[in-house]
């Protein structure tokens, strides 16, 4: 009634149609599976986020009981904001290996119970509402795209630096799935053919370099080497020894830890600089926990990525630190614009919005 | 008079319309500019070739002579064609970075005297027809796509192994040319982290080690290091030592010229494992001359995809020679399709029907 009232007063037509999106904003909801706990938000079409649920439900905690606290989440917001807007649907980012126009999860590392469940149609049966199911790296893209990093680019590639490295490419504002949805896996793109081995059957993949995991296995070897002092007394006294205690050690002046992110960086250096050869894109987002320490690995990055892409440099002749001799410098002239490569801004909140995305542009 | 009389007496309109444009065809004239010769083919609208001509004109010879050559020919062939059908305009590929919109050579390691000169507007002017200039590698993936290896698929890469590996993408059956045009630079993705030095500033890029150059690079530097009797004996007894000479040894048993390949296949390997990690296509073709040695280079060649793609394992389910266990075989269930590796089908005139195909495309 308010609503009507208000539209009646309003005499320009664009006006009314305005306030009348204003007062009653289309949402949709986005959920976040992660290891340590489930997230769910309710979005507003023109990205407002209307609430924000946190619930300490750990996957270990079973299949059946997770989807459970799922449900009731997202009837619990949906009865709440019903009054709202149109409900679109909801998005579901998870961590592994999605067949999306199936809805299930094909492989993942952390939930063994789910491989070939179908997750989407026991929730939309459940709930009587659209159920999206996406893999979390692709949704964290579309969050960047939408309301982050990206939103001026429509074609992009992100990089979540976690546990491994997550990988989406966006073209024309779209997830670009490749034949069987497994486009994007950058982790595995080889950087030392005689590398550290890794589960995926490869030898010396990026993810083995340049993660959170990777840091903490190239501290602890440093340590036991018995070189790195610093590393082994922070390793023997913090029982959570992490990235994060490498960071901090780096940041401190410790050189065996700054080593260590200087590897990581050469790698995330190599890594782009080959995706940027290949996919020439707008812009790569760099998101996931590890970005925090981005002072720490993006100088080595960026002259590892100036020195292997003859792409990113000739797209960069401003850069001062671009390299102006040599083939790069004749064709610097071709391009205009500049290959952007920039930290992700919705940290952990990319997939709440990127799932929510999901159901509106379906 | 012919097909009008002919198309009289044929009843059903279908059958009408056939007879009239097979008596009829539109066509276009695609351009090849190799370093060595220059091809004009006018090709049907329907894929039929209606005349190829190769002229000897070398670059060498200079960009106007070559540019005045070019015009007489596709001059000659549109009027002998002129009764034909309708004539759409001519493609030409050349070598080297192309501004497509610009319709101008921004960079070509072979052709000095052609950057930043307008060569298709001259060409437009000169012939008062509608000209298309791109890249040789994105004209030939054009053709394979037009009416050779690709034709059943809308997604696919293509890598020409020749003096480097040129390279172009095919998504939704168009170039994906990137931000910049430069999409596609797979010879510069890097294989080798502190291996050979390239032009363009990397170390290690795929090309230095599978391309035709590579192939003598290193039988030369076999054969100097004295390890390699056959080799050093082929390089002394022939002035034209080239990767032909390498291959004719490789298949009469020479242990040495056997590696080169070996190690030439498991480069690609690398590189093709990198571009399925990442791209998930249906098809990844592979032309250009050396693709003559696939005996040699292909057995290492899909032994390393196997191993370094996970993508690619998982795609292949019913290749005997998939790995079947680990992360692969458990997700070998996820994908009915498989990630097509193939050998070009038009050899040397990819180019000139992927040339021919551009001016109908657009």
């Amino acid at each position: 009634m308010l609503a009507l009232r208000k539209q009646r007063v309003v005499s320009h037509p664009v006006g009314a149609i305005l306030l009348l999106s204003s007062v009653m904003p289309d949402y949709s909801i986005g959920v976040d599976m992660g290891g340590t706990n489930l997230r769910v938000a309710a979005i507003a079409t023109d990205g407002q986020l209307l609430e924000k649920v946190t619930l300490g439900v750990k996957v270990a905690m079973g299949r059946d009981y997770v989807i459970g606290e799922m449900c009731d989440a997202i009837q619990s917001l949906t009865e709440k904001y019903r009054s709202s807007g149109q409900f679109l649907g909801a998005g579901i980012g998870v961590p592994g290996i999605i067949d999306v126009p199936a809805g299930m999860m094909r492989k993942s590392a952390n939930l063994p119970g789910w491989q070939d469940y179908p997750v989407r149609d026991v929730i939309e049966r459940r709930l009587g509402t659209r159920i999206f199911l996406d893999n979390d790296a692709n949704v964290a893209a579309l969050g960047e795209k939408w309301m982050g990093a990206a939103r001026d680019v429509d074609n992009m590639a992100m990089l979540t630096l976690g546990t491994g490295i997550g990988g989406a490419i966006i073209l024309n504002g779209k997830i670009f799935y490749g034949m069987s949805g497994m486009a994007g896996e950058f982790g595995h793109v080889t950087v030392e053919p005689n590398g550290v081995p890794c589960g995926c059957g490869n030898h010396g993949c990026a993810e083995r370099y340049a993660s959170a995991t990777a840091i903490v296995r190239m501290a602890r070897e440093a340590a036991e080497s018995g070189v790195a002092p610093g590393l082994a007394k922070a390793l023997n006294a913090d029982p959570e020894f992490s990235a994060r205690s490498v960071y901090n050690l780096a940041i401190q002046g410790d050189p065996d830890a700054q080593r260590i992110f200087v590897r990581f960086g050469e790698v995330l250096g190599i890594l782009l600089a080959d995706l940027v050869n290949v996919l020439d894109l707008d812009m790569f987002v760099i998101g996931g926990g590890v970005v925090s320490a981005w002072d720490a690995f993006a100088p080595k990055m960026f002259a590892e990525l100036r020195e292997r892409s003859l792409v990113y440099a000739a797209s960069a002749p401003d850069d001062p630190n671009a390299r102006k001799e040599g083939a790069s410098a004749q064709i610097a002239n071709y391009t205009r614009k500049k290959t952007i490569i920039t930290q992700a801004l919705l940290g952990s909140d990319a997939g709440l919005y990127g799932a929510a995305r999901v159901p509106v542009s379906q």
